[in-house]
């Protein structure tokens, strides 16, 4: 997708040679029209996929999760990270995932009301990294006995092992942009 | 709101006098449909203020605030929760708040770089309670030299002093729906 790959290379703040910084238009800032965008595009990829449910995972997976359910006209789900007074653990699938950005461990939880055997999920996310996030939910979407579609990722690091784990599953996973290396401080496309 | 009190009504789980649980169309799964109602009409109700940013706190407020934003056509803006590998705190704005849901502290941060003098805000979040979390973005916002043009808030609690403490600020809030009790598990609105 052109546009969010000009979008990268006009704000991303390259960090090391793993994490790159897109808080102007993804993980802080977020750029309506970008990522409608997004969503329209997640949609066309997986329109004929009859999916029910739009899933992601707090927080900036939202914006592109709720564009792409908007645009499918579905509900989007997002799974919460950790157990707040308003959550009951026994009604909920909880898997227990490291963050590669977050640097420590975190629960993710999907209500079982959220999920069941009729639906036909997509999954989407911000980022693809080493993976851990997404599939912690592939695990809580088959534990619910729900189809899993596909999985849409606005920008996959291919240099990292993630999104290739998640397809040798056997999962079509689309990514809107890969970035194949952030060496030296440059941005380089796949 | 009348969509959104009728929505209320027939998915809202009162768990205490203090606390229901809208995990069907806002804090969990997210009715797309109805966001995008409330987004169009906290941009009809802030239109003449001439917004340049939407602001929310992660995660449930972003829907909402991102419907909102798509409406005005200009940036949505979250503050997170907590320091992340991907964040400098010497180049955030802090604010220590109690959760009310969440029962413990978090520090809530926005970038300097997404808020600044030029900026005329308006605050979106789905609950306000005791409007800790609110009154924290206010103070970000006016340490940012930015223009705060109101606050939007899906669900009220009237009952609790939020809505009220920041009124009382001179600060205009816009509620689409105010609870004016959940006394023995009935949803009584204003």
């Amino acid at each position: 997708m052109d546009l969010l790959k000009q979008r990268i290379r006009e704000v991303g703040v390259v960090l090391s040679d793993d994490i790159i910084k897109l808080d102007a238009i993804l993980n802080h800032a977020v750029d309506p029209a970008l990522t409608t965008a997004m969503g329209k595009e997640f949609a066309r990829l997986f329109r004929e996929e009859n999916v029910t449910k739009v899933l992601t995972i707090e927080s900036s997976g939202i914006p592109i999760a709720f564009a792409t359910a908007q645009e499918l006209n579905v509900p989007m789900v997002f799974a919460r990270r950790k157990k707040s007074l308003n959550t009951d653990s026994t009604e909920m699938y909880s898997e227990r995932v490291p963050s590669f950005t977050k640097g420590f461990v975190t629960d993710i939880m999907v209500s079982r009301e959220c999920l069941d055997a009729n639906d036909r999920v997509v999954l989407i996310d911000d980022f693809i990294a080493n993976g851990d996030a997404a599939r912690g939910l592939i695990r809580i979407i088959r534990r619910s006995g729900a189809e899993l579609v596909g999985v849409g990722i606005a920008v996959e690091k291919s240099f990292q092992a993630g999104g290739r784990t998640i397809r040798e599953m056997g999962v079509r996973v689309e990514s809107l942009a890969k970035i194949a290396s952030l060496h030296q401080g440059r941005i380089e496309f796949e």
